[in-house]
């Protein structure tokens, strides 16, 4: 189910500047029982990803409706909601000559339904295995942060692997320092501090991050954003990797080093739990 | 004028890896009365391309035959055979979760016709301004020298000038390293050696470029690849950009830097003009 510009369709133009040159922004938003989790805060990067890309974000105005028209549309197709993925494309749209954008931008937003992925529920409980990419990072401070359409790293990175037993290919930049999963934000533990790699050069400023940044601070829990190497990730008490559609999963294997489930990791995944129901019922 | 996957069509699924994630590559081919030049050169680089992003070449043995159509097609629709730019695009097609792709890849293929740009002639014979850009390119070993679709720092580099007198943006790594123009690869003379900067970090390999690489040595001209910086770029004798569509065009002015245009820029142009044709009429 999928909404082109605020049309029923599943194609765009050739010329749309998001297949010619990745020329675009994207948010991947869980829906649980009916309802777009974090919504705002993903609008908002939406925003701010189309500023520093000097996207126009006139358009944005339109996705809250469009979204609550889809998921209504869906709600009603099913017994009862369930739950699936949002995605939310933004490209600056056809037009311009070559690299250079037209003087009129006409921004595309396409915003699509899809099913919840199977994700077996240990996951979440016991954690999961994750085995480091061969594929690096390049560095680029002009697009690190963003959830940005160019993401030829990550796709070269996850086909590194097709065993089931894996789940997250965590990814270092070509300086050798950790940065993130292929599809998901790493924090780790060591004696009582919450740890994450800074994004300054690379990487996904994922939401779900910026939340369990938040809920160290609100919980007191000391978090350092910094430059993370392997040995920091080995010799860690925790490691969780988190993101929209996942929230946070416990990392119970890296290769041959195994880890616990810690207290700081449950306690981050109650509090996000705690988080999303507020969210989602501000008056219960 | 487009076929998409053998099809007349202006659209493609927006399931496609290419809008997704700019999962694909491209060729941009200069049309001469009818004939695309240097066809087999960019065709063996689009091969070389989907090997290493592993990309099934098997499509690729009908793009020949389809170039040939629509490019027939094309003449027969204008008294004369005019020149125009072709656009070959392939991506690794819908399917797949997430980054991960699916086991059995169906690469798109996208080829079109677009009009020749109306460059005045004066860029090639009298040459043309440049400036250096703010943005600056990532450091990325694995995505260097391919045209791939991942092209948003280009597009932010592009939209930093929009005055007339500007012709070409040139544009550093964030080393400072001097890499390549927006749209174009880089050369420049100093005491009758040829310098071109090094791409094994960043940048795109032009089809032309390789050729002027080529020229070099066929007339014993010195080329040297390597790290170059502003102050190699500032004090050179000569400087000229290179591309499909433009071939070669000198570069009289880097912003307060005036260069004349020497001699080996005007036998460079002369020898590929002479490969052009002696490409295009083999018997002649």
């Amino acid at each position: 189910m999928m909404l082109v510009n605020g049309e029923y369709k599943d194609h765009i133009p050739v010329a749309d500047r998001g297949f010619q040159y990745g020329d675009g922004l994207f948010e991947t938003v869980e829906v649980r029982q009916g309802q777009a989790v974090f919504l705002g805060r993903h609008i908002d990067r939406l925003h701010k990803g189309c500023q520093r890309l000097h996207i126009p974000t006139t358009s944005l105005d339109q996705i809250g409706f469009e979204i609550e028209l889809l998921c209504s549309k869906f709600n009603t197709s099913s017994a009862k909601p369930s739950d699936c993925v949002l995605k939310i494309i933004v490209s600056r749209g056809s037009g311009g000559r070559g690299y250079r954008q037209p003087d009129m931008i006409e921004p595309s937003r396409i915003i699509s339904l899809h099913p919840y992925p199977d994700y077996p529920s240990t996951y979440q409980e016991q954690g999961i295995c994750a085995r480091f990419c061969q594929t690096h990072l390049g560095l680029n401070p002009l697009l690190a942060g963003l959830k940005h359409l160019n993401r030829l790293e990550q796709v070269m990175a996850r086909a590194e692997w097709n065993t089931p037993d894996i789940q997250e290919g965590i990814m270092m930049d070509i300086n050798n320092h950790i940065i993130e999963g292929t599809m998901t934000n790493l924090f780790f533990a060591k004696n009582g501090i919450l740890h994450t790699p800074t994004l300054s050069q690379s990487g996904v400023s994922g939401i779900i991050r910026s939340i369990v940044i938040e809920l160290a601070h609100r919980y007191d829990i000391a978090v350092i954003e910094h430059t993370c190497d392997k040995n920091n990730l080995l010799s860690a008490d925790e490691v969780f990797v988190t993101n929209s559609i996942i929230g946070i999963w416990p990392v119970k294997q890296i290769e041959t080093t195994p880890y616990r489930v810690g207290m700081l990791t449950r306690r981050l995944q109650i509090w996000l739990d705690q988080l999303k129901k507020e969210q989602n019922h501000p008056n219960v």
